[in-house]
């Protein structure tokens, strides 16, 4: 057994600084372990007592009667270091340490915790400042959580990752109100060693758990996550995770609250959709959709039927679900003449969507035909049954009825409690019946229950020294960027560089027709904005031009320049911006988006984290709104997708074999021409470190 | 008394159709209107019954003693127009139809409901497919709701129209369950007669209601709910509306449930933007936050203080409260050191916000003193307090030192309830601290809280027939539609129309430099997409052009010409799109863009209702993203804002002259040129029917 299976299904438990008085803090967790039926050894530990609850009380550690599986300890952080240090002396396998007062307060604290660690040594630890774990699935419970004292808690097919302890305990004691079940819930605390993404990693393997719900503020080991993510999609276990940051309020709170590195929210974003991890929108999500997932069946479409005996209710679930792409499409006529004629109304009333059985809700034989022809109609994904105060009367037959349909068909049946029923809403969630009592809920449980492909598997990468081998630190000129690039197949503009205006002069003529004129040098960033750039010379041209520029960035003090660059002129297309830097937390990221002003003005940019496959990089130009316009908007021609799409995956490559030593790269315009004319990297930059 | 405040302070109540059977829907009013202390005449009518809980029942409505003041008909479509017709030859002041099978079921309902109407006369009548109305101010409850067997209903300050009943009746149960208290309930249902803009209107004037709370599926009287909407403002009493039919699932849903009208509902957005009334995103805000706002308090900037015991339910809040706008800063270094020595903490940790107070939070006296310190600091304008599990043991000390502090200051204070706490929730509410449990509403009500100026009153439109005056039917060509537009001080492009090549030759020569030609032809929507429009030609170009563009229509069949447009050409500035257009429900709409194809892509547009004020125009510009680029972009100069505004405004008043007869009108593009340069309508379009 591993020592986090150690910690989640210990044999024995040590509890250091157990409490005789129940009522506090400290006496909570030996009395969780009895209650909840805990059949190991319980071994307290507190030099003034003799006995607590029943148990036989240790004045140390080292009076133990042996090495405990799991210890929790319950001392504030002057003492805990000394506990951790015994714990790890006689043996134990992980401990947990509750206190606060470490990373999270200063830098004082931030030292504490070092301590910490560096005194468990080979032990595993839990937290600091967690309020621990609890194991519904064996009844085994090592947390001070105030959530336990409630005694109806479900245990169910979802474990919980969180790395704040009070929201642990908030989701606890919510859901035990709704009747939503948890295998495994653990706070990860500071993370001063087993963090999150461990934590999922083995929850992922866990048998009992179907669905691993995640609070994130931020992730320490990106690709531990990411490998537990793949592991989950492949078992087909879903990971829900409602990640704080996305807000620069949010992001340092979060920073403050668990010292988590902050990473930008949107390569976050990236991160979920390449791995296939559903990301919770609101905390209310963070629940209803492991809810939803938990039951195991899942739409085959995205259509949905709404069965409704109070029509605003199901007004407001239709509403929901149009906002998030959910199709509620009216009954077919077979299935419409069926509800007709089973409860006796004018097909022309019956046959909407929502279904309006306002009478029928009372009676439960036409009520459950009513959802039977829904289920079994070839129309419909799932069915969504609404249920309105008429039914607070009599929930078992209600309940009853919609277990009972559900019972016939693979298709999930989700219901809606209108009034405020938390008694119904626990009643069905206990029967397997996902009920939620938002509107905003529906459609987010139904887009969740969607069968997902597996992430497609990256394109693997070769780390290359040559591709930077005798560059210099910083910047970059535009001949040297578009060098490396065009290295990878990322096709650039037909362009020599010039030492002089003679030079550039026998380039123009070579590459005939028009050609640009720009200034190269590393120093300077942006060419065009101090005249460096001209656009539309003939050969006979480029002498003068040359020489003027030169001059022009004379007088104004420019640095020295490496020579001209020429290069042919690109017309038509449509402008794309891609880049490349590296988010300090989760690494290299790829950016794909409407070049030009829209970019920054409509904010038109989708990222990848890299590595990434080619399903990706056509999903990132789907994702554009500058989609329309590659597909040939208002009669322009369509622009040449593949070629950009081959033009994304080579600065992939470029990016991945470049490694560590490049910081930054953009193609910036990146042209797309018509169909079958390929695309254009008309300038760029890369910087090196 | 007005036969609405006949309906809600009825002296005498007639119940067509009461049951004896307190069990039976039939036979709750007459359970209601006693449970709940109604002390005037109840009469209950039912041939089949003597007496009904105590009362003398009647066999019929002749037989009643007198004309009640209101009447409830609880008998179904076929007797209930009886009922309605004899109710009013009594002189009863207004009934309520409960039955359904009317407009909301098929034709023969819509035809039902006529003659329902019909039957009713001079009588007032609410529904039918109604469940009534409850007034918890008076204790007077006209209604058949389940949700009134709950005893613990509170009574306060919010009023609530709702188009559907069982909607009513799901935010009667959801606030009782939450503390929340409410003034009047109306279900205005089909609205046969009373809708719910009248309901509005009466209830702003009631002296017990603060706040209005309107669920929405569409208008019918746009203009009584415009006045309502601006008499609420003067008053200060916030209406605040959940209006469904966002997606056109939602709009077909609520089309099908009431036979409302739909109308678009961006336009209903800028409705509630230009009468000051506030929109809840999702079905919770609708009792969250007029529940904020009954307290009467308003925020005085956008500063919010985050005190928690609990550091993960804090994060939550800060990040949701940064997406929504609202500030969440550090305190202030006095603040910051009167908190240290309070809490005897390291000024460092506790110099954050969200203010963690792990362990003060259990402490009264101190979680009182970080109360005050925050609502005393001149950097907050309101504080939000995070109540952790810890505080669920004590619940009314909590409850008592929030409900202290907040007396000692003007500025609001709310709850967040992390762990499921239905008791605390209540008890808050019920003691005036606004208290929710999603960590998104907290964002929501404190944006709610804001103090709101009045609404600006828009520029008065008068109506001149002349306008339109010997224009035909159907699209009017370029230079007649910008001759209109002209006339109102809209600034077009220097133009000359010509009859023939000679003609625009001289116009050419007169306007001088290069000029556009264009050809005239109300047939003609899209000139440029068949060759109709030349751009820059010399005046020496022009007839040479004019022949091969005349050609070129003939040989592709195009109808004939009016003639040829001569116009400067325009260079430089910003390209916005100006519209026009009729909502079918809410009237007259104008559009303001971005122009060219981010217009389209980017859906880069703002809408307002006609007539508007000049601050409305502004404000037009601001929430586009093209406001950026108005100011000048990347070096760009900045364009002439004032003349885009004015350009608005004189657009406005156009379309207010005009009158019925303009379907549409468009100016795509109008160029916002550099400061002080004006702006110029280069294209226009107006139908005419």
């Amino acid at each position: 057994m591993s020592a986090i299976g150690a910690l989640l299904r210990p044999r024995s438990v040590a509890v250091i600084g157990a409490s005789a008085d129940a009522g506090k803090m400290t006496g909570r967790p030996v009395g969780y372990l009895q209650k909840y039926g805990f059949s190991g050894e319980i071994w307290p530990v507190n030099p003034r007592a003799d006995s607590i609850a029943g148990l036989r009380c240790y004045p140390d550690v080292a009076a133990l009667p042996g090495a405990p599986d799991a210890a929790i300890v319950l001392l504030g952080p002057e003492r805990a270091k000394a506990a951790v240090r015994d714990l790890a002396a006689k043996g134990c396998q992980a401990a947990i340490v509750l206190a606060s007062g470490y990373g999270e307060a200063n830098e004082d604290g931030a030292r504490r915790q070092q301590a910490l660690k560096d005194a468990a040594g080979g032990m595993r630890l839990l937290g600091p400042n967690t309020i621990g774990l609890v194991n519904l699935t064996d009844g085994m419970m090592l947390s001070a959580t105030g959530a336990l004292e409630v005694g109806n808690l479900a245990t169910g097919r979802i474990s919980v990752v969180s790395q704040s302890g009070g929201i642990l305990g908030s989701l606890l004691s919510r859901a035990a109100d709704r009747g939503i079940g948890f295998a495994k819930l653990v706070s990860t605390g500071n993370e001063a060693d087993i963090d999150s993404s461990e934590m999922i990693a083995h929850l992922v393997e866990d048998e009992a758990t179907d669905v691993i719900a995640v609070y994130m503020e931020g992730l320490r080991r990106p690709e531990v996550f990411k490998q537990a993510a793949r592991r989950a999609a492949e078992l087909g276990k879903p990971i829900v995770v409602y990640k704080v940051g996305r807000s620069d309020s949010g992001a340092r709170a979060a920073t403050s609250h668990t010292g988590a590195l902050a990473g930008a929210d949107r390569v976050y974003d990236a991160l979920f959709r390449q791995y296939g991890v559903i990301r919770a929108e609101s905390f209310t999500d963070l629940l209803d959709i492991p809810a939803a997932l938990a039951g195991g069946r899942r739409m085959k479409g995205d259509r949905a039927a709404i069965l409704t005996s109070t029509g605003g209710a199901g007004t407001l679930l239709a509403d929901n679900c149009g906002l998030a792409g959910i199709e509620v499409p009216a009954p077919d006529e077979a299935t419409t003449q069926r509800l007709a004629a089973l409860l006796n109304e004018d097909p022309v009333t019956i046959g909407r969507n929502p279904v309006d059985v306002t009478l029928a809700g009372l009676r439960p034989d036409l009520f459950r035909g009513a959802i039977d022809a829904l289920l079994e109609s070839p129309s419909y994904d799932a069915v969504v049954v609404v249920i309105g105060s008429s039914a607070l009367a009599t929930p078992d037959i209600v309940a009853g009825a919609i277990v009972e349909c559900q019972a016939r068909s693979e298709k999930p049946v989700l219901a809606y409690v209108s009034p405020h029923a938390p008694h119904l809403v626990r009643l069905l969630n206990g029967q397997g019946i996902p009920a939620f009592a938002t509107p905003e809920s529906c459609a987010t449980m139904l887009r969740a229950l969607h069968r997902r492909a597996l992430p497609p598997l990256p394109d693997p990468v070769a780390e290359d020294a040559s591709v930077l081998a005798g560059l210099p630190a910083g910047n970059l000129n535009e001949a040297e960027s578009k060098a490396i690039f065009a290295r990878f197949g990322v096709p650039v503009t037909r362009e020599h560089v010039a030492a002089d205006a003679q030079g550039a002069a026998a380039a123009a003529r070579e590459l005939g027709d028009e050609v640009v004129l720009k200034v190269l040098s590393r120093a300077i960033a942006h060419k065009s904005d101090i005249g460096g750039v001209r656009v539309g010379l003939r050969a006979d041209e480029v002498p003068d031009a040359c020489v003027t520029m030169q001059q022009r960035l004379k007088d104004a003090g420019a640095p020295a320049l490496e020579g001209f660059l020429v290069q042919e002129r690109i017309r038509g297309g449509v402008e794309m911006i891609l880049g490349f830097h590296r988010d300090p937390q989760l690494g290299p990221v790829i950016l794909l988006g409407s070049g030009g002003v829209a970019a920054e003005l409509f904010q038109d940019t989708t990222l990848r984290l890299l590595p990434i496959a080619r399903t990706d990089a056509e999903a990132m130009v789907e994702e554009l709104k500058a989609a329309r316009l590659l597909r040939g908007y208002r009669g322009a021609p369509a622009a040449d997708v593949p070629a950009l799409v081959d033009a994304v995956m080579a600065f992939a490559a470029m990016a991945g074999a470049a490694g560590d030593r490049l910081l930054e790269a953009e193609i910036n315009p990146l042209f797309v021409l018509p169909q079958g004319q390929g695309a254009r990297a008309v300038d760029g930059l890369a910087v090196l470190r």
